[in-house]
């Protein structure tokens, strides 16, 4: 995929691998082009880099000491976790001139503390550990996001993760008390404080949350930890339109809160789909032309399913709701989130779909889809739009399938086109192009039409404060 | 009180006032001593200051004129709201060179969105009005603060408020989805977005919330709103030590989550004043060492006083309770807040009182104040030590009484003396030297001596960035 060429950077030193070594021991630099491959290719292919080397440092101080070499050096450096990015944030550029700043041997756990409700673990700790060392202490870590077996804690808050809980928990960001991070220069920052209330000063943190490694490589994070949810009711409705979805969150809002943990839109197309290729069974014996998939959690409470079927009853007889199904079973719960996230697989089986990962002011979404929809199929007649996500937060996965035995290819020639009235309309709405998943490579060229200037010119002087040389992930997000 | 000095600065323009006036209009432009007045006073005559004049904009444009034309003539502005900082952070200093850019007249409601749970609000709207807007829309703003008739929207996010709600919802910040910024050279950042999730480059909004008008100017936001809780349990409970209090607060989250949205901490010696200088009647029949008042809320769950009574009785079962009450009417409730809010006030008829703001990682708090109230003891003989508060963030209110029959003046003498001590602690144990006030003049050179130097740097390099000239509130927090 073409995207924005990287900055001219000086030559590289000659012994830029011994030099590496010296600081991260030789068998933590790799150079072989076969061992280097996992490293330099986007998971879905969509990327694909070269780099001068891949150095593995295995503490922070380790990180500290390769950033100070490349920032006296003029040697780009490209951090990344689990590489996972859709944008490409985590990948280099094809010139192979950068090196990529692999944290992944930083992955211990350091500290959890129940009573505190906090847990300090390393940058390369993947999602899924960080998940189950709350839960040995009886403790619920969040984050929940696809990729959690692989992507690491360094990459979700570099890149201020999102995922299916953010409805009640947040985006990665509101999940931080503390960071420690190594700046351009490989000067360490230590900010991994506990505490629940600072005002002394700025907050930095927020700054190199969601900065993608462009502007310091976080190596450890203070998280918050939450109580583990015991009472979870899980429900599969049938509703008219996406307004009526609106109408049932605002009920269901009303009533419990943030109990309120899962909210994500499905339109009927969706169901097709993952019935057709997936071997989900229909929740619901009709058709309904939109769905929504809705979980309430609370710690402990007995009365969670009663009143949650009680708020069902009272939708379905306002017409809010045309029908629903409360799953009784851990095993009806999986069938019903199952229909939920083979949604992004079951598409592939009906062609080439172009992708947006937007955001909209919650009550504007209704009007959006309708307008967006009639726009497409002016478009590109036939076209089958496919917005479901997280109503909830306004982040809709606005995917626009082809129409029925059109040539891929073709299709998916469109999509700069396609992008194009999508971000449009975004724009016209007060939404965002990127909600979840950040600019990297992918988006970098899009944000300026997008952003405020004022904004850019910002983010530009803070990038220039922080990384002078410009070595930090040059050429993504700015 | 003493404090940091200002930078030297450029002579005054001559025609000052006039300039001013061009902009806002003559009658805006206060420069008569006795109408600055009470700009210039710290509500308690900690700080007095004095201005060349006090400018009132009645528009983000005119703020941004205000502000490029100070930025040319390198004169120093004081951005203030209510006027209710505790840390001098609005007050100007005594030289008399600056001026106070007061952003009362910015007072609209722009709009609430009670589907999308968003308000947009100017600076200058009270908080008072600001939840009262909420309410109007059946929603709740959660941010509460003693001040709240007085203070503002934009001193509350310029200084990142606490508050008593931040167990549940958060800091001021947690609390912001969008905001309009004037810049030191008069450029207007326009954030005011409505989204909840927007991973479009670097998080600006974070940058100026809590910098205390240093790096620019707050002149609207947009606010998150939630469900009104219509289910409220409150409860006082006598608990034998600091630390049973922490059990009580895990077990409460385990069975209610973030439904606990009030928990703190009072001492025997809290409740003795306000039962003695304050009319209070003392909510338990017998004599506790410390105490606790415990408010759970939910938008609406009939089964919640149950089970807070469930809780309450398992816990004097456990030993972690001694006794408690829970109010079953609203002037019941009422008599129970009552005692918390009435400690600072009670404080002052038992003499004279050295106050700290500060936090510790939650678990930490009882071991803190064991140890400190010792090395109090020792320092000053007799002295009464109230550590009081949001025990639920790890935010105490760490007050420390004269002895009884003390001479007043010469204890508050040993001001500096206390401070060192209970700070030196406080450093210790991982904590803030100010948890929820800020540090405006009072703790700015206090601060580098608690904070990390690399944080410094950075603070430093970010002001030096956004505010080159130095015109935004000099010689406040750095």
């Amino acid at each position: 995929m073409d995207g924005p060429r990287p900055p001219a950077r000086p030559p590289l030193p000659a012994d830029l691998a011994a030099r590496l070594a010296a600081i991260v021991g030789d068998r933590y630099v790799v150079t072989d082009a076969n061992d280097m491959a996992g490293y330099l290719v986007e998971w879905r292919g969509l990327f694909r880099g070269r780099a001068a080397a891949v150095v593995r440092p295995g503490s922070t101080r380790e990180v500290a000491e390769v950033l100070a070499y490349a920032n006296r050096e003029g040697v780009a450096v490209v951090p990344q976790g689990g590489n996972t990015s859709l944008v490409g944030g985590s990948i280099p550029f094809e010139r192979g001139d950068e090196i990529v700043l692999s944290l992944t041997r930083l992955d211990r756990v350091r500290e959890v503390d129940p009573l505190s409700d906090t847990m300090t673990v390393e940058a390369g700790v993947t999602l899924l550990r960080a998940q189950q060392a709350a839960e040995s202490a009886d403790r619920l870590f969040p984050l929940s996001l696809a990729s959690e077996g692989a992507c690491t804690i360094g990459g979700n808050l570099g890149s201020n993760a999102g995922g299916t809980a953010v409805l009640a928990y947040g985006n990665a960001r509101e999940l931080v008390l503390g960071l420690e991070v190594v700046l351009a220069d490989g000067r360490v920052w230590n900010g991994l404080g506990k505490l629940r209330k600072d005002n002394t000063g700025y907050d930095l943190r927020h700054l190199f949350i969601g900065s993608e490694g462009t502007l310091g490589v976080i190596t450890a994070a203070v998280l918050k930890l939450f109580p583990r949810p015991r009472s979870v009711v899980t429900s599969f409705c049938g509703v008219p339109s996406p307004r009526a979805a609106l109408d049932l969150l605002a009920a269901a809002k009303a009533h419990v809160g943030s109990a309120v943990t899962t909210f994500e839109l499905i339109p009927r197309f969706g169901v097709d789909t993952v019935v057709t290729h997936m071997g989900c069974r229909d929740p619901l014996a009709g058709r309904h032309a939109w769905y929504v998939l809705m979980e309430w959690s609370s710690p402990s409470d007995p009365g969670l399913q009663e009143r949650c079927e009680t708020l069902l009853a009272a939708s379905i007889e306002a017409g809010t709701v045309e029908d629903a199904t409360v799953a009784v079973s851990l095993d009806q719960r999986d069938a019903l989130w199952r229909v939920r996230e083979a949604l992004s697989e079951a598409q592939g089986f009906e062609g080439g779909s172009i992708k947006h990962d937007i955001s909209l002011p919650v009550a504007r979404v209704p009007e959006f889809i309708e307008e967006v929809n009639e726009a497409l199929s002016r478009l590109v007649p036939g076209c089958r739009p496919m917005p479901f996500g997280h109503l909830g937060d306004g982040n809709l996965h606005f995917n626009v399938t082809q129409p029925v035995g059109a040539d891929k290819a073709a299709f998916l020639a469109r999509w700069g086109e396609v992008n194009e009235l999508v971000h449009g309309y975004v724009a016209r709405y007060g939404g965002s192009i990127s909600a979840e998943h950040g600019i990297g490579r992918l988006k970098r060229d899009l944000l300026p039409r997008f952003k405020d200037p004022v904004a850019m010119d910002l983010m530009r002087a803070l990038k220039a404060t922080l990384d002078p040389n410009s070595i930090l992930n040059p050429g993504k997000v700015l």
